[in-house]
Protein backbone atom coordinates (compact mmCIF):
# COMPACT_ATOMS: atom_id res chain seq x y z
CA UNK A 1 0.00 0.00 0.00
CA UNK A 2 1.66 3.24 -1.30
CA UNK A 3 1.55 6.21 1.24
CA UNK A 4 1.78 10.26 1.08
CA UNK A 5 5.59 11.23 1.03
CA UNK A 6 6.74 14.72 1.23
CA UNK A 7 8.09 16.19 -2.28
CA UNK A 8 11.74 15.28 -0.88
CA UNK A 9 11.64 11.95 0.52
CA UNK A 10 9.66 11.21 -3.20
CA UNK A 11 12.15 12.42 -5.07
CA UNK A 12 14.93 10.69 -2.95
CA UNK A 13 12.85 7.52 -4.11
CA UNK A 14 13.71 8.07 -7.70
CA UNK A 15 17.04 7.89 -7.29
CA UNK A 16 19.81 6.88 -8.81
CA UNK A 17 19.96 9.78 -11.85
CA UNK A 18 22.24 9.65 -14.65
CA UNK A 19 25.22 11.95 -13.44
CA UNK A 20 26.53 14.18 -16.71
CA UNK A 21 29.20 16.81 -16.77
CA UNK A 22 27.59 19.76 -19.00
CA UNK A 23 30.57 21.55 -20.93
CA UNK A 24 29.90 25.36 -22.02
CA UNK A 25 31.34 28.23 -22.52
CA UNK A 26 31.03 31.36 -19.98
CA UNK A 27 30.05 35.06 -20.92
CA UNK A 28 33.80 35.93 -21.59
CA UNK A 29 34.44 32.45 -23.62
CA UNK A 30 36.07 30.96 -21.26
CA UNK A 31 35.30 26.74 -20.84
CA UNK A 32 33.37 25.68 -17.32
CA UNK A 33 32.00 22.29 -16.45
CA UNK A 34 28.86 21.65 -14.32
CA UNK A 35 27.39 18.29 -12.57
CA UNK A 36 24.26 17.99 -14.58
CA UNK A 37 21.47 15.29 -13.23
CA UNK A 38 18.15 16.22 -15.06
CA UNK A 39 18.86 15.36 -18.58
CA UNK A 40 17.10 13.44 -21.18
CA UNK A 41 16.41 13.26 -24.64
CA UNK A 42 13.27 14.76 -26.40
CA UNK A 43 13.28 13.81 -30.18
CA UNK A 44 14.26 10.97 -32.38
CA UNK A 45 14.42 13.06 -35.25
CA UNK A 46 16.18 15.35 -35.14
CA UNK A 47 18.01 13.98 -32.43
CA UNK A 48 17.22 16.20 -29.09
CA UNK A 49 18.68 16.00 -25.59
CA UNK A 50 17.45 18.46 -23.15
CA UNK A 51 19.43 19.55 -19.94
CA UNK A 52 17.59 21.84 -16.96
CA UNK A 53 19.69 24.72 -15.54
CA UNK A 54 19.52 26.34 -12.43
CA UNK A 55 19.07 29.81 -13.14
CA UNK A 56 21.99 30.47 -10.21
CA UNK A 57 24.18 28.59 -11.75
CA UNK A 58 27.51 30.20 -13.32
CA UNK A 59 26.77 28.25 -16.57
CA UNK A 60 23.08 29.43 -16.96
CA UNK A 61 24.21 33.10 -18.57
CA UNK A 62 26.71 31.20 -20.74
CA UNK A 63 24.66 28.74 -22.26
CA UNK A 64 21.95 31.39 -23.03
CA UNK A 65 24.88 33.31 -24.82
CA UNK A 66 26.79 30.87 -26.64
CA UNK A 67 23.62 28.39 -27.60
CA UNK A 68 25.84 25.63 -27.06
CA UNK A 69 26.91 22.80 -24.76
CA UNK A 70 28.29 19.13 -24.75
CA UNK A 71 26.65 16.28 -22.09
CA UNK A 72 29.73 14.24 -21.13
CA UNK A 73 28.88 11.07 -19.22
CA UNK A 74 31.90 10.42 -16.93
CA UNK A 75 32.99 7.17 -16.46
CA UNK A 76 34.10 5.95 -13.03
CA UNK A 77 37.35 6.74 -13.52
CA UNK A 78 36.38 10.10 -13.76
CA UNK A 79 34.37 10.54 -10.69
CA UNK A 80 36.35 12.24 -8.24
CA UNK A 81 36.76 15.19 -11.26
CA UNK A 82 33.58 15.02 -12.36
CA UNK A 83 32.37 15.81 -8.88
CA UNK A 84 34.24 18.77 -8.46
CA UNK A 85 32.10 20.09 -11.57
CA UNK A 86 29.30 19.05 -9.67
CA UNK A 87 30.40 20.79 -6.29
CA UNK A 88 32.14 24.12 -7.38
CA UNK A 89 31.33 26.91 -8.73
CA UNK A 90 33.15 28.28 -12.13
CA UNK A 91 32.74 31.73 -9.96
CA UNK A 92 35.29 30.70 -8.03
CA UNK A 93 37.55 28.13 -9.71
CA UNK A 94 38.70 27.20 -13.06
CA UNK A 95 37.18 23.86 -13.14
CA UNK A 96 39.47 22.79 -16.41
CA UNK A 97 42.26 22.88 -14.00
CA UNK A 98 40.45 22.03 -10.57
CA UNK A 99 38.84 19.04 -11.97
CA UNK A 100 41.93 17.24 -13.17
CA UNK A 101 40.00 15.94 -16.03
CA UNK A 102 41.07 16.58 -19.66
CA UNK A 103 38.89 19.44 -21.57
CA UNK A 104 39.53 18.93 -25.59
CA UNK A 105 38.22 20.62 -28.77
CA UNK A 106 35.31 19.27 -29.91
CA UNK A 107 34.05 18.42 -33.96
CA UNK A 108 31.18 21.13 -33.95
CA UNK A 109 30.84 23.30 -30.83
CA UNK A 110 33.16 25.41 -29.38
CA UNK A 111 32.84 24.79 -25.89
CA UNK A 112 34.99 21.60 -24.76
CA UNK A 113 34.61 17.87 -24.64
CA UNK A 114 35.71 15.86 -21.56
CA UNK A 115 38.02 13.51 -23.16
CA UNK A 116 37.42 9.68 -22.08
CA UNK A 117 33.93 10.13 -21.09
CA UNK A 118 31.83 6.77 -22.09
CA UNK A 119 30.02 9.33 -24.50
CA UNK A 120 29.44 12.64 -25.52
CA UNK A 121 26.66 14.88 -27.25
CA UNK A 122 27.75 17.75 -28.47
CA UNK A 123 24.65 19.96 -29.13
CA UNK A 124 23.60 23.80 -30.24
CA UNK A 125 20.48 24.75 -28.47
CA UNK A 126 17.07 25.40 -30.59
CA UNK A 127 14.98 26.12 -27.77
CA UNK A 128 14.80 27.56 -24.35
CA UNK A 129 11.88 27.51 -21.45
CA UNK A 130 11.37 28.51 -18.19
CA UNK A 131 10.07 26.34 -15.81
CA UNK A 132 10.18 27.60 -12.15
CA UNK A 133 13.79 28.20 -10.70
CA UNK A 134 15.32 26.42 -13.83
CA UNK A 135 15.95 26.79 -18.07
CA UNK A 136 15.14 23.49 -19.64
CA UNK A 137 17.48 24.16 -22.49
CA UNK A 138 16.62 22.16 -25.61
CA UNK A 139 19.61 21.44 -27.84
CA UNK A 140 20.33 19.36 -31.20
CA UNK A 141 23.16 16.92 -31.05
CA UNK A 142 25.64 18.06 -33.65
CA UNK A 143 28.14 15.09 -33.05
CA UNK A 144 28.45 12.20 -31.02
CA UNK A 145 31.57 10.51 -29.38
CA UNK A 146 32.54 7.81 -27.10
CA UNK A 147 35.24 5.96 -25.77
CA UNK A 148 34.60 2.43 -27.16
CA UNK A 149 36.32 0.83 -23.99
CA UNK A 150 34.41 2.47 -21.66
CA UNK A 151 31.31 0.35 -20.94
CA UNK A 152 29.80 2.21 -17.71
CA UNK A 153 28.97 5.68 -16.79
CA UNK A 154 28.03 7.68 -13.43
CA UNK A 155 24.53 7.40 -11.21
CA UNK A 156 23.86 9.34 -8.38
CA UNK A 157 21.97 7.90 -5.52
CA UNK A 158 19.37 10.21 -3.26
CA UNK A 159 22.67 11.22 -0.63
CA UNK A 160 25.12 11.64 -3.76
CA UNK A 161 27.05 8.17 -3.36
CA UNK A 162 28.21 7.27 -7.03
CA UNK A 163 27.45 3.94 -8.50
CA UNK A 164 28.80 3.41 -12.10
CA UNK A 165 26.75 0.96 -14.44
CA UNK A 166 27.17 -0.29 -17.44
CA UNK A 167 25.30 -0.21 -20.96
CA UNK A 168 25.95 -3.57 -22.11
CA UNK A 169 23.71 -5.57 -19.68
CA UNK B 1 40.73 8.27 -27.14
CA UNK B 2 37.02 8.99 -27.93
CA UNK B 3 36.30 8.84 -31.75
CA UNK B 4 33.10 9.63 -33.33
CA UNK B 5 30.22 7.62 -32.93
CA UNK B 6 27.03 7.57 -34.91
CA UNK B 7 24.09 8.85 -33.26
CA UNK B 8 21.97 5.50 -32.14
CA UNK B 9 25.35 3.77 -31.05
CA UNK B 10 26.00 7.25 -28.98
CA UNK B 11 22.61 7.23 -27.72
CA UNK B 12 23.11 3.38 -26.58
CA UNK B 13 25.78 4.15 -24.71
CA UNK B 14 24.11 6.76 -22.18
CA UNK B 15 21.48 3.94 -20.88
CA UNK B 16 20.64 2.68 -18.89
CA UNK B 17 17.53 4.83 -18.54
CA UNK B 18 15.68 4.82 -15.72
CA UNK B 19 11.88 3.09 -16.96
CA UNK B 20 8.59 4.97 -15.42
CA UNK B 21 4.81 4.17 -16.19
CA UNK B 22 3.08 7.53 -17.02
CA UNK B 23 -0.71 7.16 -16.50
CA UNK B 24 -3.37 9.52 -18.15
CA UNK B 25 -6.49 9.70 -18.93
CA UNK B 26 -7.40 9.64 -22.96
CA UNK B 27 -9.64 12.55 -24.82
CA UNK B 28 -12.93 10.03 -23.35
CA UNK B 29 -11.92 10.40 -20.70
CA UNK B 30 -10.71 6.68 -20.01
CA UNK B 31 -7.27 6.03 -18.30
CA UNK B 32 -4.33 4.97 -20.22
CA UNK B 33 -0.54 4.01 -19.35
CA UNK B 34 2.67 4.50 -21.10
CA UNK B 35 6.50 3.69 -20.93
CA UNK B 36 8.33 6.63 -20.42
CA UNK B 37 12.31 7.00 -19.96
CA UNK B 38 12.54 9.99 -20.74
CA UNK B 39 11.79 12.28 -17.69
CA UNK B 40 13.65 14.42 -15.31
CA UNK B 41 13.02 16.96 -13.17
CA UNK B 42 12.62 20.52 -14.32
CA UNK B 43 12.58 22.65 -10.98
CA UNK B 44 13.31 22.70 -7.38
CA UNK B 45 10.56 25.01 -6.31
CA UNK B 46 7.76 24.54 -7.65
CA UNK B 47 8.39 20.81 -7.65
CA UNK B 48 8.46 20.47 -11.65
CA UNK B 49 8.84 17.26 -13.87
CA UNK B 50 8.83 16.97 -17.07
CA UNK B 51 8.01 13.95 -19.57
CA UNK B 52 8.76 13.90 -23.21
CA UNK B 53 6.22 12.67 -24.85
CA UNK B 54 6.35 11.08 -29.01
CA UNK B 55 3.55 12.65 -31.12
CA UNK B 56 2.43 9.43 -32.56
CA UNK B 57 2.28 7.97 -28.84
CA UNK B 58 -2.36 7.30 -28.09
CA UNK B 59 -1.39 9.17 -24.46
CA UNK B 60 -0.18 12.63 -26.61
CA UNK B 61 -3.15 13.97 -27.29
CA UNK B 62 -5.00 12.88 -23.94
CA UNK B 63 -2.40 14.95 -22.03
CA UNK B 64 -2.37 17.76 -24.00
CA UNK B 65 -6.44 17.89 -23.40
CA UNK B 66 -6.95 16.77 -19.85
CA UNK B 67 -3.65 18.50 -18.55
CA UNK B 68 -2.91 15.84 -15.87
CA UNK B 69 -0.54 12.81 -16.09
CA UNK B 70 1.21 10.61 -12.89
CA UNK B 71 4.86 9.72 -13.14
CA UNK B 72 5.19 6.17 -11.86
CA UNK B 73 8.47 4.19 -10.78
CA UNK B 74 7.23 0.60 -11.00
CA UNK B 75 9.30 -1.75 -8.88
CA UNK B 76 10.96 -5.29 -10.22
CA UNK B 77 8.08 -7.08 -9.73
CA UNK B 78 6.06 -4.47 -11.61
CA UNK B 79 8.23 -5.16 -14.25
CA UNK B 80 6.54 -7.28 -16.88
CA UNK B 81 2.95 -5.07 -16.72
CA UNK B 82 5.36 -1.88 -16.58
CA UNK B 83 6.85 -3.61 -20.47
CA UNK B 84 2.86 -4.10 -21.67
CA UNK B 85 2.68 -0.33 -21.09
CA UNK B 86 5.52 -0.05 -23.14
CA UNK B 87 5.08 -2.21 -25.86
CA UNK B 88 1.32 -1.70 -26.60
CA UNK B 89 -0.61 1.17 -27.88
CA UNK B 90 -3.77 2.21 -25.76
CA UNK B 91 -5.30 2.57 -29.36
CA UNK B 92 -5.23 -1.79 -29.13
CA UNK B 93 -5.80 -2.60 -25.74
CA UNK B 94 -7.17 -1.42 -22.54
CA UNK B 95 -3.42 -1.38 -20.40
CA UNK B 96 -5.60 -1.43 -17.40
CA UNK B 97 -6.65 -4.57 -17.88
CA UNK B 98 -3.78 -5.91 -20.33
CA UNK B 99 -1.02 -4.87 -18.02
CA UNK B 100 -2.33 -6.08 -14.77
CA UNK B 101 -1.07 -3.81 -12.60
CA UNK B 102 -3.21 -2.08 -10.46
CA UNK B 103 -4.59 1.01 -11.48
CA UNK B 104 -6.23 2.93 -8.09
CA UNK B 105 -6.92 6.98 -7.45
CA UNK B 106 -4.80 9.82 -7.35
CA UNK B 107 -5.04 12.01 -4.72
CA UNK B 108 -5.44 15.09 -6.94
CA UNK B 109 -5.63 14.67 -10.27
CA UNK B 110 -8.66 13.04 -12.39
CA UNK B 111 -5.77 9.95 -13.52
CA UNK B 112 -5.32 7.02 -12.00
CA UNK B 113 -1.43 6.10 -9.76
CA UNK B 114 -0.06 2.44 -10.21
CA UNK B 115 -0.31 0.49 -6.99
CA UNK B 116 2.79 -0.61 -5.46
CA UNK B 117 5.13 1.91 -7.27
CA UNK B 118 8.18 2.32 -5.14
CA UNK B 119 7.18 6.48 -5.59
CA UNK B 120 4.66 7.85 -8.03
CA UNK B 121 4.59 11.80 -9.01
CA UNK B 122 0.79 13.55 -9.32
CA UNK B 123 1.44 16.05 -12.08
CA UNK B 124 -0.45 19.26 -13.26
CA UNK B 125 0.42 20.62 -16.89
CA UNK B 126 1.87 24.12 -16.09
CA UNK B 127 3.73 24.51 -19.65
CA UNK B 128 4.56 22.72 -23.03
CA UNK B 129 7.25 23.05 -25.60
CA UNK B 130 7.69 21.27 -29.37
CA UNK B 131 11.02 19.52 -29.55
CA UNK B 132 10.98 17.62 -32.70
CA UNK B 133 8.84 14.86 -32.84
CA UNK B 134 7.89 14.72 -29.05
CA UNK B 135 6.19 17.22 -26.72
CA UNK B 136 8.06 18.20 -23.55
CA UNK B 137 4.72 18.27 -21.19
CA UNK B 138 6.39 20.47 -17.83
CA UNK B 139 4.04 19.20 -14.64
CA UNK B 140 3.56 20.81 -11.22
CA UNK B 141 4.04 18.13 -8.39
CA UNK B 142 0.64 18.34 -6.81
CA UNK B 143 0.83 15.11 -4.68
CA UNK B 144 3.45 12.50 -4.12
CA UNK B 145 3.05 9.12 -2.54
CA UNK B 146 5.87 6.05 -2.13
CA UNK B 147 6.08 2.61 -1.09
CA UNK B 148 8.05 2.22 2.13
CA UNK B 149 8.85 -1.25 1.43
CA UNK B 150 10.60 -0.89 -1.98
CA UNK B 151 13.60 0.11 -2.59
CA UNK B 152 14.52 -0.24 -5.96
CA UNK B 153 12.38 0.93 -9.46
CA UNK B 154 13.43 0.19 -13.28
CA UNK B 155 16.22 1.08 -15.69
CA UNK B 156 15.96 -0.14 -19.22
CA UNK B 157 19.43 -0.75 -21.23
CA UNK B 158 20.14 -0.11 -25.14
CA UNK B 159 18.53 -3.84 -25.59
CA UNK B 160 15.27 -3.09 -23.03
CA UNK B 161 16.88 -5.45 -20.51
CA UNK B 162 15.95 -4.30 -17.02
CA UNK B 163 17.98 -3.48 -14.04
CA UNK B 164 16.61 -2.75 -11.07
CA UNK B 165 18.27 -0.47 -8.78
CA UNK B 166 17.60 0.78 -5.38
CA UNK B 167 17.79 4.41 -3.97
CA UNK B 168 19.62 3.46 -0.13
CA UNK B 169 23.30 2.58 -1.92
Amino acid sequence: MMKTLSPDDAFARSAPMVYTVVTCLDELGKPNALGVSWVTRASWSPFLMLVSIDHSRYSHAGIRQNREFVINYPTKEQEKGALVCGMSSGRDIDKTVASGLAFVNSEKVRCPTIDGSAVSFECRVIGEMETGDHTVFVGEVVASKGHPEEQNHLYVTHNFTMLALGNEE
